[in-house]
């Protein structure tokens, strides 16, 4: 199929929530591949050492989606499959921002968790990026190993911050998101409204501080439809593996969510019965933890295809 | 002021979601009374014994709030404050509905806590309620102490589940949002945008099974706006105690949140040092756990006026 | 019964873990009424605001208890019932301690949930304690309401540190342990092996801070042995209601072993259905915030012996 | 060094609980090899499909460990490294064990999260275990991969059931607590008094139903001590990575203990900055799920040696 565009400027504005009331900028057709730049997860306003996050940044506005993209045929109780075909760093060196912003990561009190310490330092991290690598800095490369930190279907009512992740999708932060590898979200509405964003060059299992290696980038996919197929949480698949997806907080729920998913899939596609598969992941299954920073963590919980 | 009124007919279509997208239902000055009717939290499709929740209630459209209320002036940073006036039983008997709904409540595995149980049976509980009590059974009459079980401001990007408590309050359902009593909210849009619902003939502590004694009602509010006064999470004030609330998931964060919040109410507008309020409350503070069902928990964090 | 004494003297060593392998320091007969000397949470160390609780205390021998108390018949499967008859403060003033313990509180990162922020600031506030009320500063006297914060029987064979709250008891920082109220604690070992400590002169829910107004004591205490009635968590008994205790971290799993113990106990011995008493409990159950700051978090639930 | 061996006779009475109470049954030298015959996780008791665990289990009494072992010259604040060499499964065929136990596992409620549903139906898998593989069942053989579930030092007053991992090791089902690597845990008490037991065959992520393939083993380990060299919670160290475990309930807890733990480790021995060391972890961490089934989960947070 021919190859779509949509980049910085056919987007105009971008979006900071996912749900069904922005108007697409987009529409393209089932099995179509669409070429999307997207910006960083700060929106680019994080350009050096000098800046500060507290300042530069505005509480209800962080991570810009690119989107929605409407799918032509797309209906809810559909799955809709993503694969991934490439993601590009985009724009001018250093492109790699990571930071500390106040309250927000993994060790840190945060608005969620309240407490009454005052907020670590602010602190940014600059890096080259290319598909080459990662110049963390004087003596360290980091490999490139790029996924979509944030990418989601509407929800059928709610509009949910693209902060957070959910049964829709959104900020999971999951390494698995990567070129090669197939999503499968819920479609809750007409045209199923993608939206994506928040590229990361490299990230840890947990996203420990808030902040992967934050890049613009050109990201490539191709968009399928599966009919009156639905799933309530997100799925993953790559040559080696299936994996469900659970985000919530407790990181013990994502976790739960993820695993009774995983099982509910081996029980309808792969012949499982419930308590055999139970007991067989106990045994052979893989846990990938995505975010322990956002409003909900994200946990992938997968079993390779060999033993399907 | 003048009483306004919402009727049933008049708000047409019933709200799932709270946020700034839905055009509002009536348009009124700050300081006016308004009588709200509102439907109960199953919109009145549960009516007896015979009823199946699973059979009658449809997943995303649960909790049926009246509104959006626009109130002219106000404007993000201003705080909302609702004082309850009345509320009064509506409709014909049995008006009083529990139930057990299947995978949601304090004793069950739910989508947010998935388990591999079958659901708990399902049971509904109907009862007569006026002002003068509840006829739980043939044996046991519950004190009429109603309140409003949902009620919250759109936030500015969002739209919430109608189900979920957070910053903007929301399904809070917490007794203290009892007549007699002021609710503030934070203003995050331009006419506020006032949701409200859910409105209980009595609760226990937690809504242990996740439904109270679900009524129909006439609620009379009174809707003040207090300008260029940002506050985050809801405040509640009656004639004994100031309480902050916290909504979230953990339990303990909601109450974290809920007891921070009460610390900076008494530093900001009280005197207090922080450590000195925080040594203070462990002495003298009093904890209502609201809910222990709801996507995120809610607790209220109160102090003694006569200590302030 | 004639009255028994358990001295400081007597004492000797405090103990800082409940377990069975400490030798006993009394022994009694079911139905006796025992004294106790108990001193402070902190053994007295801290003596006024220029005390640093970091340098006075040591980590791993905090919460000194007295006893264990052997009590003759005591078997495992009975419940152990102590009536708690006065608590009176003891010894020179100020002997009320409350101060900020570095890494421990309700509001800062703690050894448990490990953050990168400082400590908050140590202080310490020393007051005049008498039966008449707290002189917490100059302004403001706090009501004199003391309990036993922690108290416990030795499980089988794991021997538990003083300041965690469990199936034994434990450091609760439950208000209602009370004066004029029953506590009810499994019994798991011969003997029975009592501890107690930790008495607060006055708290608020949650303990906030992590200490309350700490004083040590002359605790009268009724001791009682009920055969073969085994019990699974604590129990509390008043005039006016039961409460069923649970104490775990998560904050939520404390409420909910408190609240399915607490259905348990109706159905057990009050006649009711398993499915009524969730639903009613959902209209007329009280939680109590014992403690949110210990190694698990303590709620009791409650129901108004009215009802039963 | 020679090879010592305590063997199922020396045993004698295996323990449940580790702690500073129990008398050594084998006294050894730094440096030594131990050959240790483990029981596997229910003592041997579950011996085929027809046993129904709740019958052949008893709750207290779960987790058989070896030891204690004393070891000459430990102190107090000493690092206690065990480099494991070998773990052979032993005994009889079939001797691999998996069941459901009522009201344990990843998906079911358990004692401590409690609910009101009936318990999971109850299930047995025998295996033929050899270092070749698992013979799951007709069709599937899971690769050979033995590690020790449970390893611990005694805690200095604490004696904890051995069902529970904390800071002095135990009950951690982690994978990497495997042939080839290192384990280092604090010394709290003088001798350290080692226990170990609960050996798996093989274990995914997590150990989702509670139970690994478990097996009876002779595991060969050798013990040193660091002298003055005080950790708080046990770390692995692999040819590949260096690891730090936290053990705790919240899963999100001990995923913060684990990391902050690694930080202070980088900071203090690879020189690292606090923050970059956050940063950076950001980036390249690594988190494995040990157990999500355990009274605390377990999480190792790791990061490759080649950075370093």
């Amino acid at each position: 199929m021919a190859t779509r565009k949509l980049s910085i400027d056919q987007q105009g504005d971008f979006r900071y929530t996912i749900g069904p009331y922005a108007e697409p900028v987009l529409e393209i057709e089932p099995g179509e591949t669409v070429a999307v730049e997207t910006v960083d997860a700060f929106g680019g306003k994080i350009t050096g050492d000098q800046d500060r996050p507290s300042e530069a940044l505005e509480g209800s506005h962080l991570n810009p989606q690119s989107g929605p993209i409407y799918v032509n045929g797309a209906e809810k109780g559909d799955t809709f499959r993503v694969t991934i075909e490439s993601i590009e760093p985009r724009g001018p060196q250093p492109r790699g921002t990571t930071c500390l912003v106040p309250y927000f990561g993994g060790l840190t009190a945060t608005d969620r968790t309240a407490m009454l310490h005052d907020s670590l330092p602010e602190q940014v991290n600059m890096s080259d990026v290319t598909t080459d690598g990662i110049a963390w800095d004087d003596e360290t490369t980091i490999p490139y190993d790029p996924f979509i930190g944030t990418i989601g279907t509407a929800p059928e009512i709610d509009s949910v911050s693209s902060v957070t992740p959910f049964k829709h999708g959104g900020n999971m932060d999951l390494p698995d998101v990567r070129p090669g590898n197939e999503i499968h979200l819920p479609v809750n509405t007409d045209g199923a409204l993608l939206y994506l964003g928040d590229c990361h060059a490299a990230q840890g299992d947990g996203e420990l501080c808030g902040v992967a290696v934050e890049i613009p980038t050109v990201t490539m996919i191709t968009v399928d439809v599966i009919p009156d197929a639905p799933i309530e949480w997100p799925r993953i698949e790559s040559d080696e593996f299936i994996m469900a997806v659970g985000s919530m907080r407790l990181m013990e729920d994502a976790a739960r969510i993820a695993y009774r998913e995983l099982i509910e899939w081996m029980v309808d596609e792969y012949g499982f019965e419930t308590y055999d598969a139970y007991m067989f992941l106990s045994q052979v299954g893989s846990v990938r933890l995505g975010n322990m920073v956002d409003p909900n963590y994200t946990i992938g919980a997968s079993v390779p295809k060999s033993y399907l």
